[in-house]
């Protein structure tokens, strides 16, 4: 049903033979097929398994696709992240957000403590037609990012953090409490759902358009 | 910033004194300004002070509008509730997006433990550029319709409930979970920012189309 | 006294030699004596030490049991499965209701966010006497099928999930505030009770009819 | 589809009018039509609306049912309650079921703290077909008549408790936790929700028996 | 021991005679008597009991005060919240700050969804000796301000905020987890807390400088 | 100031040359010297440090004691277990009560799910002048142990359990709401505080009777 | 089964009418009866109903007693509280001691954040044969007095405080963690559990003496 | 922006080689150079590709500096600890300070069970400019060290305890209940945040003194 969105496998807990044998079954019927939550060893071993297999080893995922990959929608996903060490949750939603055929513009480690920086970078937050916001910690950046937009924002709480973040808890929380509105939360650590989200945001924009 | 939706004065924790005061202030730069959670009493004494105010009861919104209020964005914002105790918070986004210029399309009381009338029903779900879901106790009902639904939804989990609900915590969570992407979560009984969320979304889609 | 169910040993936390000395001991006076939660390994060493063990591996159950199992009671105990990954539990149930003489006929991935596969499958639901549920993640299934069913449904969370879903918090609350009556929960992956429970179901029937 | 069941009206956040109106609906279709959560204020108002309602001030149910009501199924329910506290719960289960034309025996006052009452009223616990047991703060009774019961056990924690209680939690997890099998739990209160398990696994028997 | 603070009654739960009581016998030793959480009927009441009491409104403080109350101690103790809701403990951190002999700057409703405001006034938070940011709902502003500023923030959580934010659980964990380092977080709505460690602060400075 | 109980090393996180060095510097002016939660592992290293060192691998506790130890005090510390796996933290208090000089009579197993063992045993409930009740999962046994008991009963939740048992947050909750007064808690785990709460209500008497 | 203590009634919940009756009923058969948490407006009522009604109104308790109580036990069960607003639970349980028979020394508002009012009545910790220590908050109390007192403590968290408190789940766990051996913890604002362990305390070593 | 302050990486999730050229990059800009949380493999590996890198064993710092490290400000950060496994944490803010030019005074192991040890060392809490305390399980130290102390108080929750400490939530909520005022809390085990913050302390007086 997600029409236009690639096939994808949830990794976690599924052997490398099991993801071989789904991928392989799925790229009968698919151009795209993907793995997400891949940690680089299972892809050693499921790069002998399964041929024209592309890893993404910052956003953990690999996948089969078509040699170029083009944006088929209009419109961008701006995709920030808070601190480096949300990354792998950012590019998570960004590959996953390329692979389903959507232009996306990376801004990395604008955390609301140095706020200059995610000032100085403005135009980003204002070309995008949707905006994923990752952070964790205290997760205060879809906040301050839906105040400066005039789009719709979905923000991605990360597990990263330590003692009161309790897994993700804490920024959660912050992002639903947004003070700011226009604000769409997913689960902790979701960059794929965020994707898939923003992705149909824009197409419903194409679907209108028409 | 948020250019386009009227200006909104939360309710709670105000005097009527103190919210006809603000609303008289906001009518002149505004065509339309809302007060939410405004409990029928206290309508009673705002319209004694207050010029041509309108009350919207299951929605406990007060405005003041133009005459008509006609839709200025293609599309329809399609608003669906678990069960007749959500209807409040479901109203409140419903007349947030009309009074924003949006086209509504209500469908109430399609609770997953009766599913056949949310299937009998689909028509709601296809023709939605975007899908406002309001749903308390266990708030399954998203989860269901974006298995069905070809765009965003919004899910907005409420207080209604008892015992191991905690006070909206477990649609909260069960909509955090949906297995199906492409969902959206605001903070409990928050059919404002739904509505906002769900309007930023459709003006992607116009300012796109430009 | 549950006079006809199997003996059972909680695997956890046992050494494979304490497992093999109270499985002997039990065969004295048990025609089936099982163990739950026993990992590949584990059984890999245990069937050196127990005589005429089976071991089923997707339940990750091991048991001693004669040579064939017939069910002795009337009516079925149907189970359905959400996702993939909530195999294990409800394998951990179709097995134990197997081993205890209970009829069973299994349904796997038929969660709520596809849900004509199970509407596909309707004939399920209605000719069983009672329902084993598993579900984890947003855990909406049991309200689903307990609107479609005219029986008892037993209702087990699963902690497949991840994030907000704190370890099968969320699919626990989700099932506790059912919006359909005729449900009830057992513990966090506890496949093993559910069955006992349908199990004292089916046999309540088969008392009274006598 | 809760076929064999009264019409259920849930009382909190109605007024008198609406359910008076909810009732006088209902009626026209079905023999007995029950509102649950009705407090003594709200059914002196009722009585002056709808006709030949009846009060059952214990159970704070109140409803219209035909002059008498016979049990239409075999075997017994067996309702147990730990405190007399928790009597409005175990009453509203007890209610629902004879509406329900189910047969019932009730068993006030058998808290764990005093166990020689429990066991020299065993009696009940033989021989009822099923067992509601409802019980709050620690929540132990279930476990205790679980493991002397050879019949399903629905377990009902209650509000009733302070401090560390928070609400029903206590006796909700202890219930969910419990050492005995063949326990299935239902939301904190939900005595009308227990009564309907039980009473579909009643039915369950006199389906299969036929 | 809190040697230059005023002597300090926590008013909930104690009868206007009780406080009465309590001021006379203080105002003995102590040339400012003050009482938190005093509303307004509760200060009607006071004012007939005790002479010369003074009452904050905006901060719902009563005091017993010097005919003029000026600063003691260099430096300025900057006051900065998120939005209106926020005021009442805003307040009772700036009136206990200046009875206790400090100079203080407020500055209200810089919420991060409008960052332009708190950016347009950054003046305020450049002179201060250090500072106390209040915010409710996701409670982001702390650290925002923290990354502006180079001295000590103390952090205020207010229980303003509904669903999702548990009475104020969410902006403490925010402040809490904050990525800023140089942020001390008092409990939630302690407006008064957070006074006395920003005045410690500033008498460390008074004493090392001697 | 622990007089009379023996020195006490708490093991996790100290490497086994730390706890060695500690013990034999407290073996100086201690006649016993005990460690707990010590691994058969670090046992094995640490008796080749440590001469005379003593193994009660059940309680997981390794002590220097005299050759012999008899009981100091008059009475008996009953303890009782509610399953198997609760016996590492019952041995815990048992050991700890025994090095202390106190007599202890054990009585494992008799869970609430088989009341009929524990009342069985009811001299050693009767016999004993405190007890120490053991329980994990649904932490039941107290409360009916105190219900039978006439003298101070200390429970003793355990993390014994799976999914809704919280890492033992359900029986510590069960135990603090027990319905029949008498019963004081401790930590989850925390054989060993029981063990010196219960040898201290021993020793009360013990002075009192002098 | 508490031999030797009065008959208690729990008040909450229950009418004037209710109390009495049970009330009367009691003093059939005991000498002491009393009733818990009742507020000055039902004792009103009250003592119009039952006679000889005394009321101890610090501590919300009546009760009916012989003209004199003298204590029956040997020894003193000390009580301290932590601050003022403890002193409605610091009252219930030196009444319930004192009614059931116990010499109650009372030391109250000897919290930690003034240590030195403590250390200078060290007296009482040191006279006690038991030790109840009441404090809400944070709850450090109980620890600091353990280490000074070489007799049982009984630690009752209350639920005085806000914010962070949670109702008194934060003292609650501060007491379960303490770091001093030799305290039971019993629910929040259990006065009464407090002091009827205490007395069994006390009662075991007037046995054991004997 | 933190002026004055050195560079620091945050360990955790970062490979050696990412660290190392972290170190390098900011060794360009800055004398002191460190990374917190750093194991002894993981520094093993560090020091053979970082030039002069000198490790904290006790407080799993490792960090470039000049060959002297003298303090650049006036006053004392006196550090306190409850218990020897509280150290690491405690460590953490001792070398964080005394690399960022602060003066510190250490006082390890004054945990509250033993008052004495703490009282007979109130002349590092009266000389201090600043305290940190740093404690785990109940977390009680702060509260009682701010009722001795006349200066600002930063307190540490530390994960260390077991149980109901709930990885530290049992002590941060102590902390912030603390009924002792000047206190500020920092995160879980955040011993580096808490130095930063008493350092921006102390720079204040620096900065207010001139
Ligand atoms: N990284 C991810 N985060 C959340 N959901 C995912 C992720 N990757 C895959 N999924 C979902 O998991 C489903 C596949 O699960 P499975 O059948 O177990 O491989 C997909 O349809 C996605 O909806
Ligand atoms: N998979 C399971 N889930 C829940 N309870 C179980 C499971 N397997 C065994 N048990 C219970 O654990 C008891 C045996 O525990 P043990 O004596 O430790 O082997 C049985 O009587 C069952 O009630
Ligand atoms: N203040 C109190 N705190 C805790 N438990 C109490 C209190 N007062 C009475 N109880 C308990 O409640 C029981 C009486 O409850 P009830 O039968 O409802 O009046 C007594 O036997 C006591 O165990
Ligand atoms: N031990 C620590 N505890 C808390 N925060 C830290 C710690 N060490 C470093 N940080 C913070 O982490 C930031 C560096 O993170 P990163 O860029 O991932 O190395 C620093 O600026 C500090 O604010
Ligand atoms: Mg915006
Ligand atoms: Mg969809
Ligand atoms: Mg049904
Ligand atoms: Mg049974
Ligand atoms: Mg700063
Ligand atoms: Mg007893
Ligand atoms: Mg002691
Ligand atoms: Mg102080």
């Amino acid at each position: 049903l997600r029409t236009g969105f690639p096939e994808v496998i949830w990794g976690p807990g599924k052997t490398p033979d099991q993801i071989a044998q789904i991928m392989e079954a799925m790229r009968q019927r698919n151009s795209v097929v993907m793995a997400t939550r891949i940690e680089p060893d299972v892809f050693a071993t499921l790069e002998t398994k399964v041929q024209g297999l592309r890893y993404y080893n910052l956003a953990r995922i690999c996948a089969i696709t078509p040699p170029t990959i083009e944006p088929q929608y209009p419109g961008t996903i701006g995709i920030l992240s808070a601190g480096t060490a949300d990354l792998a949750v950012a590019e998570e939603a960004a590959v996953t957000a390329e692979l389903s055929g959507f232009h996306v513009q990376r801004l990395w480690d604008v955390g609301v403590a140095g706020i200059h920086r995610l000032l100085n970078n403005r135009h980003v937050i204002e070309s995008a037609s949707v905006l994923i916001v990752v952070a964790g910690m205290e997760g205060a950046l879809p906040s301050v990012v839906a105040g400066l937009a005039d789009c719709p924002v979905v923000a991605v709480p990360t597990s990263i953090g330590y003692g009161a973040s309790f897994g993700g808890l804490a920024p959660l929380l912050t992002m639903l409490n947004s003070c700011a509105a226009g604000v769409g939360v997913v689960n902790i650590d979701n960059g794929f759902g965020a994707a898939v989200l923003a992705g149909q945001i824009v197409r419903t924009a194409y679907k209108l358009r028409k």
